[in-house]
């Protein structure tokens, strides 16, 4: 069954920049990128069906010592854990990916920076104590309906929202996945996976699943349309890889893309961030120069959210082209151009923005 | 020397996007690409250098029978011909090129159609009689100042802006090439070459020298920085190549991009141009379509000026992205991502662009 799209989820939707009407979709609106972190309001919306309803129990089971069924109030009562972490949509900028790949139109603000507050998954796992021959984590949703199999691009009925994570990041405590009951301190809404949901920190967000239903734990690697078909680089030249953690990038957000802005002294800002762990660069480049002059960047404010930077920059007259470009601390630096992949997945190539200066 | 920008001048400059103060250079607004004829307000400026003073003459000379010295007034004794002609800078949609090279940050706006009038430049040089063992003309303009040599992008002082033009096609007459001296039935401003300027129809209008001064038929290859430093497809694993006729390309003109429309019946609508013949199909596909539908193509207005197409589409609530993919006479079609070249000219990729529908 699927949940009524009600006024109040309506009116929860009014800020949000629209891709898909159902099941809902919706970025982030352009200046959300500027505050640390991003309102309920303006959080961006991935949904892969429409809102289900949720009976709001969770089974734990599969190869597990002790099968759980928890409530929210259950969740409520473990330990409770709270971070701010961005989450990106896998498909984020694949409108600018060349040649342009089938999949949701997203520009370049399908990500957000909230804070989540759950209970850690490792704990609910400790309690299961799943066995010794567990591989994986299967995470169903309870979210349905039909979809597009990324084998043919054609609907199917029926298909159910199941990821799996490898057991042993998955019951990692130092990795700090949640089953996240509140977002920014309310109650999750139905578009962000009521009543509770997974977050898993430094992941491309298709790996947080929403409306969390069931945890298996498996011993076989799990196949299935979400891990196998779709959020797969699928490669034209080389073997596919799963979509994991989010790629270096950083984001110009002031001075706003194709603005017109009065000369002088400008702060260029935005925010930088990267699933393999924090940024320790961004450089700044012009148009016709070929090399990048360091911009400031602020210190993280927590491991699993981005960053922020700032270039102080004497703005004159005429059109100037603006990158920035981010490196993280394992050395990845964001490329010009990124391998082309067939669903267009981790598009995180350097942003060319550009202002007026009159 | 360099005339001063009058308030006059300044005025004529005041409806375009600027690029660049001093020379000048600046785009044409997003709307002027729905009319069929660009005004002069609106048509986009491409300089090299300061605006020139211009003594009013052109010397003809080299190796031809009879030098000439012909001003304004012997132009324009001699008979008339008028064109509507599409011009568009090489560097036109640089600003898309991934990596983006160095050069004029142009968007994709570079582009116009005006109606120019002169006397034809083959009847010039009719009266001149270009020798035997003509090869090229050398085409110099009144412009000159500092410029970045291509070969090692610094300042070198006081170049001239210099062309040149097959003979056998300056020379002939069917190709229409004008010495220009009015613009939409006014004559020439200074931006765009008074007194009088070259119109090379089907060319990328580096070809068509502003503020002509001096015709030489040379018997070898010219040689010069706007020839064969500049102006070159500089491509990275194959011999470099001149940059000639205009590449097939079609834009959007409506809906605008990234505006937000309402549901329903829609027209979107846009031009094409190609400078290898006229335009035989526009194709319009959406997101997650491999296919193209066709789109209405209008038939050429006169054989030098883009063509008007327009699709009717109706718009359902979402995002959708656009694409439109022109197809000329010789066989031509848009590429997804056109082969890059250092210098980043005859960028015809096909645009994406997209509007939210609500």
């Amino acid at each position: 069954m699927s949940l009524a799209v009600t006024d109040a989820i309506a009116a929860n939707r009014a800020a949000l920049a629209m891709i898909k009407e159902e099941p809902f979709n919706a970025e982030a609106p352009h200046a959300a990128l500027r505050d640390p972190i991003t309102s309920t309001d303006e959080h961006y919306v991935r949904s892969n069906f429409a809102l289900p309803e949720h009976d709001g129990t969770l089974h734990v089971a599969g190869a597990v010592g002790t099968a759980l069924r928890l409530t929210l109030d259950d969740l409520r009562a473990m330990p409770a854990v709270e971070h701010a972490v961005t989450l990106e949509c896998a498909g984020n900028g694949r409108l600018d990916t060349r040649p342009l790949p089938a999949g949701e139109p997203w520009g370049g603000y399908a990500v957000s920076t909230a804070y989540w507050k759950g209970a850690r998954l490792a704990d609910v796992l400790a309690q299961a104590r799943p066995g010794p021959d567990g591989a994986e984590l299967r995470c169903e949703g309870a979210d349905h309906g039909k979809y597009h199999l990324s084998s043919v691009l054609e609907d199917v009925d029926d298909l159910t929202f199941v990821r799996s994570l490898p057991l042993a990041h998955a019951a990692d405590p130092a990795a700090e996945i949640l089953i996240a009951y509140e977002m920014n301190g309310e109650p999750l809404r139905p578009d962000h996976g009521a009543p509770f949901r997974l977050v898993v920190p430094h992941w491309y967000a298709v790996a947080s699943v929403k409306w969390l239903s069931r945890l298996d734990v498996l011993t076989e690697p799990f196949v299935g349309e979400f891990q196998t078909g779709h959020y797969i680089y699928q490669w034209p030249d080389r073997p596919f890889e799963p979509v994991t953690h989010m790629r270096v990038r950083a984001r110009i957000t002031d001075p706003a893309p194709e603005t017109t802005i009065p000369a002088g002294t400008c702060t260029i800002r935005g925010k930088a961030w990267s699933g393999a762990g924090p940024i320790t660069s961004v450089g700044l480049s012009f148009i016709g120069e070929s090399d990048w002059s360091p911009a400031v960047v602020e210190p993280p404010k927590g491991p699993y959210q981005w960053q922020d930077w700032h270039y102080t920059w004497e703005a004159t007259p005429g059109r100037h082209s603006l990158r920035a470009r981010a490196t993280d601390a394992a050395g990845n630096v964001q490329p010009d151009v990124p391998p082309w992949n067939r669903l267009g997945y981790g598009n995180n190539a350097i942003e060319i923005s550009y202002v007026d200066v009159r």
